[in-house]
């Protein structure tokens, strides 16, 4: 059983229709209605120990990215984060001042860098887990959710792909990963400006958690269509080209996950107004009618990607 | 280093004033600003296995204690509950049919009760452990914070304390419980209604989760008061008056947790009011303006505690 079918299975029937809910389980967050004007988006992370962490993490890396990673699904909601709280599952390994100290600095940061206030908790003892939620608010109807790809849309992302799988990689047959890649794996940078800047551009937006054709995947189930991706024209830091075979490099890139990089979708009509943002971004392929995902290399030939696990059609 | 000393001294500082934030750490919940009239009530629990549930607890107990110990912490605001995240991390022993079909249904007959929507989470593979965040709302200023008791005040409880104590005590001793008791230590019951009924009534409330002492010693610490407590005056079931001694009978009702009962103090004043609401409440004490927390026999001798450490002063 996966993830996503012991939710669908298990939990889906727990959120009745209605009741102040706008958008429930199955984006990168929720949108509730406290209020008239405005939506409240509500998400919520958990890092396990030994499972995205080594166990041997230096506790500021970890505070670190258990924030970004929950603002990154702000950042890919188009929403403002505003509040989080922290729910902290310690051993007796780190219920320690050396450990308190780097975990709360590591998160501080984060916090301090986007102005998300901290507002409450729970703090336990049993094996080392960080669960994170974030409140954040947006009006209503410019959110961005990851519904709305139409065929003909041109499919972006934010920035390289493949460092943070990469350098998880290098970590894990014992060598030393370039610092470039290193920093994206333990200190990812949430597009909360970015994502911002596209209400009413994008058509549809998700981040790259789980590797880009997991996440577009997930993307084209929910607008009900499919895609061609350009490979070739995906970013990658420079040490994928000359320190990966191709087996690797693709792996890291279209499968490996960890990024938090935004993946979204743009009208044709809205593409002038995409320049005008600033920020850059890489335009990687097209929303397609046909619900299929196809790989194109540049010189036309399609690539088969090795896990075609991620792949969800 | 106790779990409140880490909150003061690492996490405190990530809360600065304002920005939305009508009431931070160090209360049951916090109170966020989304809109003009009203205040979002946000509250974490975590529970961990072998720490909170026994590691082979029927998950069905598991799922509705999780969600019904968060209700309270909204019930100790006078806050209506709305919707839910769940952070839900996983061993390969729990990803089964059995596990989450059991949990699911624990936790939808707590949510269908008191009509709050799961709203999304995050599903890990991990130890066991269960972390629910609730969001509720109350018109601002209805709220009821710990720190508004003064000297006078009454003070009362909203049922029998020390039956999830005792109930735990007998298994962990290999005994079983009464059924009223193992209920009470499986199946709290949040006092939502009576939360809500208290608006405009109570001075201060919380709700017991870490014993009598322990949690009226926070309220004593908000208010900067102290109090009287009348102990033969707690209401506690029988079965602690028969099948205890007189040790584990108090340490029960004053020094045990998990009851979920709600703790309130009421100035003389709305004493009529809080007659008309109905619900039985039973009176325990009295605030006094001197700081300190007296337990008082019916023969007017002085009862001290065996477990002084949740006594905060």
């Amino acid at each position: 059983m996966t993830e996503f079918e012991a939710i669908e299975k298990y939990f889906a029937d727990l959120t009745p229709a209605g009741r102040g809910v706008m958008l429930g389980i199955g984006d990168d967050a929720a949108l509730l209605e406290p209020g008239p004007d405005s939506c409240l988006v509500v998400s919520t992370d958990t890092l396990v120990s030994g499972v995205h962490f080594f166990p041997d993490a230096d506790p500021a890396d970890i505070g670190y990215k258990a924030l970004a990673v929950n603002l990154s699904d702000m950042a890919a909601m188009a929403a403002l984060p505003r509040w989080f709280t922290l729910a902290l599952t310690l051993s007796e390994t780190e219920m320690t001042h050396k450990w308190l100290e780097g975990f709360a600095r590591g998160l501080g940061q984060v916090a301090g860098e986007y102005g998300v206030a901290l507002v409450g908790g729970d703090l336990c003892k049993g094996p080392l887990a960080v669960t994170i939620q974030v409140l954040g608010e947006c009006p209503k109807g410019r959110e961005i959710r990851r519904s709305g790809a139409a065929a003909g849309d041109h499919i972006y992302v934010s920035g390289e792909l493949g460092s943070a799988a990469f350098a998880l990689e290098m970590l894990k047959s014992g060598r030393t990963p370039h610092p470039d890649c290193l920093a994206r794996l333990l200190r990812p940078v949430p597009r909360i400006e970015l994502g911002l800047s596209l209400r009413g551009i994008a058509s549809a937006m998700i981040d790259i958690s789980d590797g880009l054709l997991g996440d577009l995947g997930h993307l084209l189930d929910a607008g009900n269509v499919g895609a061609r991706v350009d490979i070739d024209a995906i970013p990658f830091h420079e040490r994928l080209g000359t320190e990966c075979d191709p087996a690797q490099k693709w792996r890291c890139i279209l499968s490996g996950g960890d990024d938090y990089e935004l993946c979204f979708t743009v009208p044709p009509a809205k593409l002038q107004e995409l320049e005008r943002i600033g920020t850059p971004v890489y335009r990687i392929g097209e929303i397609l009618a046909e619900k299929e995902l196809r790989c194109i290399r540049n010189d036309g030939t399609k690539y088969v990607p090795g896990q075609a696990g991620y792949v969800h059609f």
